[in-house]
C-alpha cells in the first residue's frame, strides 16, 4: 500500500541531514531540553509500583482518566464522564488514527476536509483508514502585504470558508480542525470556528479537532470548537501529553467527545494498539497534578513566549520575513531571499522531492541550522505554495537559540 | 466498520466479572508480580537522561536496536543488521498490525491463514489491513484418548497439513504462526515448522512469526521458523519485551526479518503511532543487558515451569483435566464435567455469546477463579470446538496460585 512504499519519513530524514552537518535542530518538535523535575520524579516514582507495569485497561488508567477529565471540564466548560467520554491512546498521532479507523469504512469513498498545510500524518492515516483526503489551502489573505517582505500573521492565513463548504459533498464524513495549528501557529478565532461549525452542522459532519498546542497561545485564546454551541455532539477533541508536559517520547495522547463517539474510537484503539504504555500515563497523571502546584502551563506559556520572540528577533536581524505565530512552537520563514547557486548538488533523495526539500537542504548544509520543509504539508497540487518556506521549531533551549543566532550570521 | 463497532473486548469483560466478585484473576496474561529489581531500576535510570524524553526515531533507540540484534543473532544463528532488519513497535500488536497493514490490500480479497485457536486480535488486525483471515484449526489428534478425561498434550495438538494446504489459494498472502502458541501451549516441532515452510515456499507466502513466548518452553525447544532454510527470507519474526521481561504495561516490541520485508513494517509503524515509547525502550535495552549477568531468562524459564506445574498440580487434585502446555503460559482446562443449573441466570452480555462464555462466567461467579473464553479465539464455524474449555494463566505469584487452589477446593 501507498503509506508503506513511502521511504523516510520526512522527520527522520531531516534528523539525519541535520545530523550529517552537526547543524542546531530546530526540525522536528521535540525539546531540547529536559522535562521539569516534577514531572521525571512523577514517572520515576510510577516505576515503583508494581501495578504500574502491566497492561493498563484499553480506555486508561483511572488515575490519568481523572485528571484529563478534570483538565478537560475546565477547558470545555462541561463536566466530563471519564468512564464514557475519554480514552487514553499511544500519542495523540493513534487517537488521530482511531477517530478515522472507527468513522470510516473502506471502499465507500468517504472524504475527509483538511486545511493545508496539513500535518503529514493525517493523509496516511486517512488512506489507511479508507478515507480520501480533500484539501483546502490556508491562504495569506491580506492584499496590502507582500510575504516576502512584510510582516505577516498568523491570522492573516485564512480558511476561505465557501472554499470550504464547496470542497463538501455527499461523501464527506469529517472535518480536521487544528488549532492551534501546526505548522503555521494560527489559532483560530470563535467566529471562525462558529463558520466552520455551522458548515459540519449543515453538512452532518464530524468534527475531528486536533488541539495539541492547547497549552500554548501568546497573547490569543485558544478556543476549544466543542465548547460552542452544539458542537460537543459531533466532535471529537486530540490532545497530547507529550506536548503539554514537553515529554514527546513518552507517547500518551487522549481524545474527548460523547460517548457516541468516543465507544467506536476506543475500541479502534483497542485493535490498533490494545493500550498505552502504563509507567507514563501514570507518570503524566501525577504531572496534571503537579502541574497546578507549580503553575507550570503558566510558566511553560510564558517561556515559549520568550523563546518565539527570540527566534523571530534572530531572523529580523538576519532580514528573513517569518509569520508571526499566534501559537504552538513553529516559526515559518519566508526564506525566498535565499538563492541556491546553479551548479549546487544534491542527493538524490532530496532532488527528487523537488523546490522546498532543496531549499532547506541547502539551507541547513549552507548555515548549519535545520528546519522541515513545509511542502510536505501540502498536497501534490497545492506543493509549490510552500516553495520559499522553512518551519523552524523553538521547543528549544537559549543556548540553542543562541548558537542557530551565531550560524545564521552569515546571512547579513 | 465491524471492529470498531464491537463491544467490550474479551480482556477487559473478563477483567471486570472477575473484579466483581474479587476472584483471583488468572484470565488475562500479565504478571500479578512485581518485575526483578534490575529490570525496574533500569527503566527508572532511563528517565534520568533528558534526550530519553523526547521521540525516539521511528524504528527505534539505536541501543535497543542492537540489543535485540544479539538477542535474534544468537536466537536466529544469523548476524542481524540492526540498521535495516529490525524495528521497535508500540508492543507485539501493534507489531503484528504493522505487518498486516504492509502486505495487504484494500479491495483485492487478499487472504491470510490464522490457526485456530488463534489470538483474537489476529482477525480485527487483518481485516482493518484490508484482508480476509482464513481459519484452519489444530485439532486434538491421538484417537485412543478423550480430552475429557485423559492427559492431553498441547503436541497432541496437531495441524492437518493437507487441510493448511486445501486453505490456500491464489488470493492468499500470509500464514501465520504462532509459536510458542497461545492459548494452547503448543511449541511446533522442527518436522512440523519444516512441512508449514515448505507450503509457504510452494505457494510463495510471507510468514508472519508470532513468537512472544520464545522464552518460555518446558522440556522442548523453542524453534523459530525463520531459522529454517530457505525461511529468512520470506519470515517477519515478532517479540515482545512485555512478555519477555514481565512488563506487559511497557509497550515495547520488535519485527525483525530482511530488509525488503521491515522496511514496509517499519513504514506502517510509522503511520500509525510514529514511534514507541523512548523512556521504556530505553529501559528494555538495559533489562537486556543485566539479563545476562543475572541468568535472568533461565531462571524465568524455571520459575514458570514450577508455576506450570503447580497449575497442573490444582487441577489433578480437584479432577479436572486440561492440555500439557509445552510452552507459553497459559493452561487450557476441560471443565466439561461443570454443570451449570438449569435456572442459573446471566447477564445479557455473557448469555449472547453463548455456551463458553456461559461457562466461563459460571466458573468465576461459583469459584471465585478468572479465566478467559477460548471460544474468542475461534471463527464463527469452529467456536464449539472450544464449548468444554477455559483457559488459565500462571504468570502469577505463589500465594495467587494457593488461593486459587483455595477456592477450587468445592470443586472436589
Ligand atoms: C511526527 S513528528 C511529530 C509532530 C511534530 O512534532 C512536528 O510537527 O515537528
Ligand atoms: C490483548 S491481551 C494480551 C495477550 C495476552 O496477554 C493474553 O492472551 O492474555
Amino acid at each position: 500500500p501507498q503509506y508503506a512504499s513511502t521511504g523516510l519519513d520526512v522527520w527522520t530524514m531531516m534528523n539525519q541531514v541535520a545530523a550529517s552537518v552537526n547543524a542546531v535542530n530546530l526540525g522536528q518538535g521535540y525539546m531540547s531540553y529536559p522535562p521539569k523535575e516534577f514531572i521525571k520524579r512523577a514517572a520515576q516514582e510510577a516505576l515503583v509500583e508494581n501495578t504500574h507495569n502491566q497492561y493498563a485497561p484499553p480506555r486508561g488508567r483511572p488515575g490519568l482518566l481523572e485528571q484529563v477529565g478534570i483538565h478537560f471540564a475546565n477547558r470545555l466548560a462541561r463536566p466530563i464522564d471519564a468512564s464514557s467520554e475519554l480514552s487514553i491512546h499511544a500519542g495523540a498521532n493513534e487517537a488521530l488514527l482511531s477517530v478515522f479507523t472507527a468513522f470510516l469504512e473502506h471502499g465507500k469513498g468517504q472524504e475527509v476536509i483538511l486545511m493545508e498545510p496539513a500535518f503529514d500524518q493525517y493523509t496516511p492515516n486517512i488512506i489507511m483508514s479508507g478515507g480520501k483526503p480533500v484539501y483546502v489551502p490556508l491562504r495569506v489573505q491580506c492584499a496590502d502585504k507582500d510575504p516576502a517582505k512584510d510582516v505577516i500573521s498568523s491570522h492573516d492565513w485564512k480558511l476561505d470558508m465557501e472554499e470550504l463548504e464547496a470542497a463538501i459533498n455527499e461523501n464527506t464524513r469529517i472535518i480536521v480542525v487544528n488549532t492551534p495549528h501546526n505548522p503555521v501557529g494560527k489559532v483560530f478565532s470563535r467566529e471562525e470556528l462558529e463558520q466552520i461549525g455551522a458548515i459540519a452542522a449543515r453538512h452532518n459532519l464530524l468534527i475531528l479537532a486536533d488541539e495539541v498546542y492547547e497549552h500554548l497561545t501568546y497573547g490569543v485564546e485558544h478556543i476549544s470548537i466543542a465548547t460552542l454551541p452544539g458542537m460537543w455532539e459531533r466532535t471529537v477533541t486530540v490532545g497530547s501529553a507529550g506536548k503539554m508536559f514537553g515529554v514527546t517520547g513518552w507517547r500518551v495522547g487522549w481524545s474527548v467527545g460523547p460517548a457516541e463517539l468516543i465507544q467506536p474510537t476506543l475500541s479502534a484503539h483497542t485493535r490498533i494498539v490494545f493500550t498505552s504504555n502504563t509507567p507514563l500515563q501514570e507518570g503524566v497523571a501525577s504531572a496534571f497534578k503537579l502541574a497546578k502546584e507549580n503553575d507550570f502551563l503558566n510558566i511553560q506559556r510564558q517561556e515559549y513566549e520568550r523563546r518565539r520572540n527570540r527566534l523571530m528577533a534572530i531572523f529580523d536581524d538576519v532580514g528573513l520575513p517569518y509569520v508571526v505565530p499566534d501559537g504552538a512552537y513553529y516559526l515559518l520563514v519566508n526564506a525566498a531571499a535565499i538563492k541556491i547557486p546553479n551548479d549546487y548538488k544534491f542527493p538524490d533523495f532530496i532532488e527528487e522531492r523537488g523546490a522546498n526539500f532543496k531549499l532547506v537542504y541547502f539551507f541547513i548544509k549552507e548555515f548549519g541550522v535545520s528546519g522541515i520543509p513545509p511542502t510536505e504539508f501540502y498536497s501534490e497540487p497545492h506543493k509549490h505554495l510552500a516553495n520559499d518556506y522553512i518551519r523552524f521549531a523553538f521547543c528549544k533551549t537559549d543556548e540553542g537559540l543562541d548558537e542557530a543566532a551565531k550560524c545564521l550570521q552569515s546571512l547579513k
